[in-house]
């Protein structure tokens, strides 16, 4: 049996291009003399579709999309992810299911028991767990077909107090195909090997996953689709961050690569390199937006999510405003202007110190005998804002936030002023990362100047004004905040 | 027996004032003969407590407050709602439990079954279902206690597949208790009322039901805690969106008033007004804040907010900026006038008109040959935010929002401009509900002076610009809108 591992990239809610992009794949694979093909949870409507699961429409859609999809499964097979309706009365209304096609109809449709309802996750709110499973059979081999989580509550993640393949095992199944949906984040590719090893423990059978790629605005899928052996060997990665099909022999038990087979060779920064370019370009395509504008401040943040946003849009979509005030260092602009030259893109010189000066006239007469402090400071930020958003108004940019997770989880930033933009590109990225990334991109030539990366980090909202002035050093900072944010730790410990 | 339901108002993770909160009830119910005082889900720790369950601290918090709580059961016992650890090492980590204490200890603790995962709940992310339910007993009764949710599961609101009280109904019990944190809307004493009968039709039993009243940000609990007996008369019912603790004596399986007998009485729309001042005043109190500023326009969205952050916090502590540009009507200015005197509070008129030229001429290089547009409609609305946030950062105003419901489904306004603010008042309203609530106000004098009525809805951002240029008028648009939005509709629909 050859099968088609098919990581693709969804759109929520575009059952258009989803559902086109399936059927080519199924039309390609079948030309390769495929027999199986199989794609990511809940393919056919885009994961996550939170809300949108509770328009009838939306299910309507759904429907019409399998319709078309098997009509194009003759002398092929494929699994699909898509929602169904619970026909009970009771329960929620859903299932979050696998659909089995062969031969223009289908054949099955297997629900997922196990549904992850913590951080990025909150499927209980749409989905009925699955009490029943049963293996699918398809030419003299016994599939066991699992969604995601299901296959997840094994050793350390152990949550549930059931899991499918504890049933499904008794049917004596060869091969397990797990359809997902399944974020990136740090930990996520020792997890997944963690999780696949401790499958192949228990049941002693080779695995099939597929997981989707792409990113839906804060989440991002990495892909990393694979086919393992019961005895751990690989017969093929896919890569992450990219669309890919990868065909698998089925033989005798035992999986092997058919054509090219892949593997994953990234580092853990470069997996971050390429989860947050992926992020920003899927974030533009998906939402219809094409160019992107940011201030440039002549810090590292504001450096790295230049680079970043050239890397995804190219560099004829992105437009900088430098916007000094009496207050910025002469090196804010020349570093910039480094950076712009570096990587190619446009960007204007725009001083705000006429419009400050001007607000601050106006707010005189009412903060008679009120010293500076930071009114003033913010101030300047939501000034920068009026411009950057201007910009965006009248030429159709988005702006794009440049705050990190270290000044965010503190608030050492401007409401409405530097924390405002579309995406918060390093949103999720603590300040010492940051650095470590800068370091990555520049590995081979010195794309971020290197003066951006040695000078102490300042907002220059007051004279000779540094963050050190009211934050510890980002290294012991970014500690206590992973402490508290990512280990839940209590002020004490 | 005599039972007291106690509905007050807890604050999330301040364990010290909810604690004495509690132990002063039942101070001064045993001092009034008490034997038995009901208090809300999750009471100790307040409700909803989210992500701070993931914290070990946040639990210890929980055990010290049930401690104390407990030193002070003697010769009273009490039902207190409060989280706590799953034994089992499968499943989620917590139960959300009704601890029943007597004579200085916990005598038993009830877990909830059924756990609310859809709308504004998500129990199920931090709590593993019950599975093994059983009577406490109590002066030779047997209750069924039961948590919120646990006794909707009956006719239209039929969910899950079993219910406690189908089991608890084996062991005969005398009463049914039902602790909740159960939020208002628009249905909601309808709906309570429907389950509440409902629950009696099905067990023929009297019910002791106490709420939790107060607001937490964007969820307002509006407490109408009561007493129901079996043929549906009610012995007590208490007031909305009020702390009141009130008595009642059960004897002969009848529930009879104890001293007062409340009633609640109040319109759908007072309870609306009521539910808003409470949020106000709520936000503020449980955040730290005093003193509210907002922009007046002369509309009827920031003329009805005032009106509320008076009601809520006294008109000392409210101040507004009238900010007109030359797009400005006359009578934005005049209105606001009127009602800044009807009021009471103080307020400043500045114009923008200064720091809107200084913006265009800034930007004006880079817009050549460009028409004005929004752009200019969004600068100006964006300099308000600026002076608005200067006050609230110089002088600890926090800036309250003005958007009502139906303009942002549709996106007119400005981000980062009149979208800005720490509490969108009227975030949940629509624009017709925003005429009836002033309507209400005005009833006996007019507060909102009546101009501001009756005039056509007018950003002012450029020449005879009217609402209803660019939308359907406000009775069209929110029929649409009440149909996506609350009934899920599709387009053809």
């Amino acid at each position: 049996m050859k099968i088609a591992l098919a990581q693709l990239n969804y759109h929520t809610g575009n059952f258009e291009q989803n559902t086109l992009k399936i059927i080519k794949t199924i039309a390609q694979a079948k030309t390769d003399g495929i027999d199986l093909v199989v794609f990511a949870e809940l393919a056919v409507c885009g994961y996550p579709p939170r809300d949108f699961l509770e328009f009838k429409h939306f299910l309507t859609l759904c429907h019409q999309s399998i319709s078309q999809i098997a009509a194009h499964c003759q002398d092929i097979a494929c699994i699909v992810g898509c929602p169904t309706e619970n026909a009970e009365s009771e329960g929620k209304k859903l299932f979050n299911a696998a659909f089995f096609i062969q031969n223009g109809i289908v054949k099955s449709i297997a629900h997922k028991m196990l549904l992850p309802t913590y951080d990025v996750f909150d499927e209980y709110r749409y989905f009925e767990p699955d009490k029943t499973v049963q293996c699918i059979e398809f030419q003299n081999q016994k599939i066991a077909l699992i969604i995601c989580e299901d296959m997840w509550n094994v050793g350390r993640f152990l949550l549930y107090p059931d899991s499918p393949m504890q049933h499904l095992i008794k049917e004596n199944p060869t091969l397990i195909i797990n359809i997902s949906a399944s974020p990136f984040e740090y930990m996520q590719r020792k997890n997944r090997d963690y999780v696949l090893q401790k499958n192949i423990d228990l049941y002693h059978l080779p695995i099939v996953y597929v997981n989707q790629v792409g990113a839906q605005t804060e989440l991002i899928f990495d892909g990393n689709s694979l086919a393992i052996n019961a005895d751990g060997s690989c017969a093929t990665q896919l890569h992450s961050f990219e669309e890919q099909v990868a065909y698998v022999v089925f033989e005798n038990g035992v999986l092997k690569p058919c054509g090219v087979a892949f593997a994953d060779q990234k580092s853990d920064i470069e997996h971050i390199h390429d989860a947050l370019v992926l992020g920003i370009r899927d974030y533009f395509s998906k939402m219809g937006f094409k160019k992107a504008i940011l201030g440039l401040s002549g810090g590292v943040d504001s450096a790295l999510v230049t680079y970043l946003a050239v890397a995804a849009l190219g560099k004829a979509n992105v437009h900088v405003l430098m916007m000094p005030s009496g207050y910025s260092s002469a090196h804010s602009v020349t570093d910039s202007e480094e950076l712009i030259d570096n990587l190619g893109i446009s960007g204007n010189n725009i001083s705000i110190e006429q419009a400050f000066g001007v607000v601050l006239d106006t707010l005189k007469p009412y903060f008679l005998g009120l010293v500076p402090d930071v009114t003033e400071e913010n101030i300047q930020s939501r000034l920068r804002m009026v411009l950057l958003m201007a910009f965006s108004n009248k030429m159709g940019y988005i702006l794009l936030n440049t705050s990190n997770k270290s000044e965010l989880a503190v608030g050492y930033g401007t409401l409405y002023g530097d924390m405002a933009g579309g995406l918060a590109v390093l949103g999720d990225l603590y300040k010492t990362q940051i650095y470590e990334l800068c370091g990555f991109i520049n590995r081979n030539s010195e794309l971020i100047p290197s003066h951006i990366l040695t000078k102490a980090p300042s907002a220059e909202l007051r004279p000779d004004q540094k963050d050190s002035d009211s934050l510890p050093d980002y290294a012991v900072l970014d500690e206590i905040l992973f402490a508290y944010i990512e280990n839940r730790c209590s002020p004490n410990e």
